[in-house]
């Protein structure tokens, strides 16, 4: 059995025991019950995941994944292609946002060239897992092979299974390719059946024309790669980039290993779409931190069964979103671990 | 001039160019411009307060001010009163949930007895400033005398002002007291017209009973303290409390030192709206956190003209709404200071 096939049939159902002992944990604290709302929900999801009613504080990392898209020779982009390659740059020197949004959330920033079309040359602090020199304009075509497609999702798990062994245990996702909203609208369109206009957003700030392109490519590679009645491997080859496969790779790692994922935008959104598409299950793994601006957002995060812990109209990818939802997560744990029970403070406890 | 009249005073407007700069700032880093959406209006508002284009990271401290109310003896609560004083220690012991949030947002945590019905008595880490064991009931008269009003808003003020003197520069506000929503209910039911029944929520938890008993009493107090054309300051102290009175105190000093006001759920924003009645410039200095479950909070804020940060169904008060928000105000701040410009970075600017 191939590694991803390995990895889906280990991603089992998570642990609604021990949720339901985490919330009779908080239910003995000195507040009313349920009084700190998602708060409470993010600790029973934690402990639903990773089949512990009492979690530790999680040790983070955010992966981001970069990858070039051949559709942005369409003009779908507010930047051009070279952008993405500047912005790997950009991150392995510290100067991009999620560097800086890692760093206050105590997060190791993981950041993976999966397919970017740059110089062929080593960069200190970016791990190497270039497939291509970006996919194939999947208006001519499917954007990647199946080979392609499965060495990037085996990329994804590998790295996955290396973190969790590392004592990781929260994982947010980002990415970063210019491009790569026009291939999400693709995918979810493909997986969704929703259509195109409904769901195609501006990216990083397109223009009428511009977006008009976008559509009319997205609608092209539809024509070109029709989806219906194809396996979920199949679509993603076809309509996807490395860095989705790759972020869906990480998603169903992380799920084998009862690592919690937390989402970022509407590309990272998707990519756990595409990972739930392929193991239903690995839905259960993920937490949505922020709803973007992006249209289609919202969509994927119904698709997924999510509900977004906040709408800071936010368009940038990368994890920002991911990263700082981390410290909800850190918060609910906090309260979990460190206030005092009815009991232990002498508090008189209604029941309410 | 008292001291209240001095700082209503010294209350100016914010400095809109300091905040113009800073989004210039903003729009010379790595992503498309605006993508970061509300962490850069977050940081554009902490300039436009601090007249600073560049606000260094904040000092940050979370005044959590507690009182008893006379009403609460209607029946208006799901907990009895004595839960305020058994809070008070709880919150010095460090076992309320507000004492984990201020912990993990590296904020300073005041504790303050405004008027708390227990024993005389000195407790290590609170600051006592109890005007008296409690309101009155405010079925039957005033809940506080005018004396009694502003000496608690001279406490607030006097506690901002030292704070800000030893170089805090982000407030959160945060209350307890057994009561204090059926205060704030009358109060905003006072100050915006709208009807009782319109904005009455259920504070702690109550049954259906406890909810219409709270409804009567709020009409009562609104009948028998009838609020219209009377000045603000005699509105809070018919219908007011103790902690309320004092935070609107804090609101106040704060905004006359320009140091931000993060504001927390239903009593401590209502706290804000009457510091507002009495200063109207004071509404620029404070910004949203959550939006909470008690249904008059959306109402409240929309009278400050604050947009919620997030929603997380919380219901607690304490600050805690406040603490969760100061990660925000950090990374909004981070990001100000340590992402790279498009020139620094060598990444190509379309300018959008």
């Amino acid at each position: 059995m191939s590694l991803l096939e390995e990895t889906r049939a280990a991603i089992s159902e998570i642990d609604h025991e021990a949720a339901a002992n985490t919330q009779r944990l908080l239910d003995g604290k000195t507040k009313p019950r349920r009084s700190l709302g998602r708060l409470e929900d993010l600790a029973c999801k934690i402990a639903a995941i990773q089949g512990n009613p009492s979690p530790p504080l999680p040790t983070k990392a955010i992966v981001v994944m970069a990858g070039d898209h051949g559709v942005a020779q369409e003009g779908v982009s507010a930047y051009p292609p070279e952008v993405t390659w500047q912005m790997l740059l950009n991150f392995a020197r510290g100067g991009a946002a999620i560097n800086v949004l890692a760093r206050q959330a105590a997060a190791r920033l993981i950041v993976v060239d999966m397919g970017v079309n740059g110089p062929d040359e080593v960069i200190d602090r970016v791990l190497s897992r270039r497939i291509a020199a970006g996919t194939r304009n999947f208006t001519q075509g499917p954007a990647m092979t199946l080979e392609q497609t499965v060495l990037a999702l085996e990329h994804g798990i590998t790295i996955a299974q290396a973190l969790a062994s590392t004592g990781i245990d929260l994982i947010g996702l980002g990415e970063m390719g210019i491009g790569n909203t026009t291939a999400a609208t693709a995918l979810l369109a493909a997986f969704t059946g929703r259509p195109t206009l409904d769901i195609t957003g501006r990216g990083t700030g397109i223009d009428d024309n511009a977006w008009a392109r976008k559509v009319s490519a997205i609608d092209k590679a539809l024509t070109v790669n029709p989806p219906t009645g194809k396996p979920a491997l199949q679509i993603l080859a076809a309509l996807g980039g490395f860095e989705i496969a790759g972020l869906a790779g990480v998603v169903l790692g992380a799920a084998a290993c009862k690592v919690p994922v937390l989402l970022d935008g509407f590309i990272a959104s998707t990519a756990a779409l595409c990972a739930a598409r392929l193991a239903p299950r690995a839905a259960q793994y993920v937490i949505a931190s922020h709803q973007s601006v992006e249209i289609g957002h919202k969509v994927v995060l119904e698709a997924l069964g999510c509900t977004p812990l906040f709408e800071f109209s936010m368009r940038l990818g990368e994890g920002t979103g991911a990263a700082l939802a981390m410290h909800m997560v850190d918060a609910a744990l906090h309260i979990l671990h460190e206030m005092a029970t009815f009991g232990s403070a002498q508090v008189t406890d209604t029941g309410r």
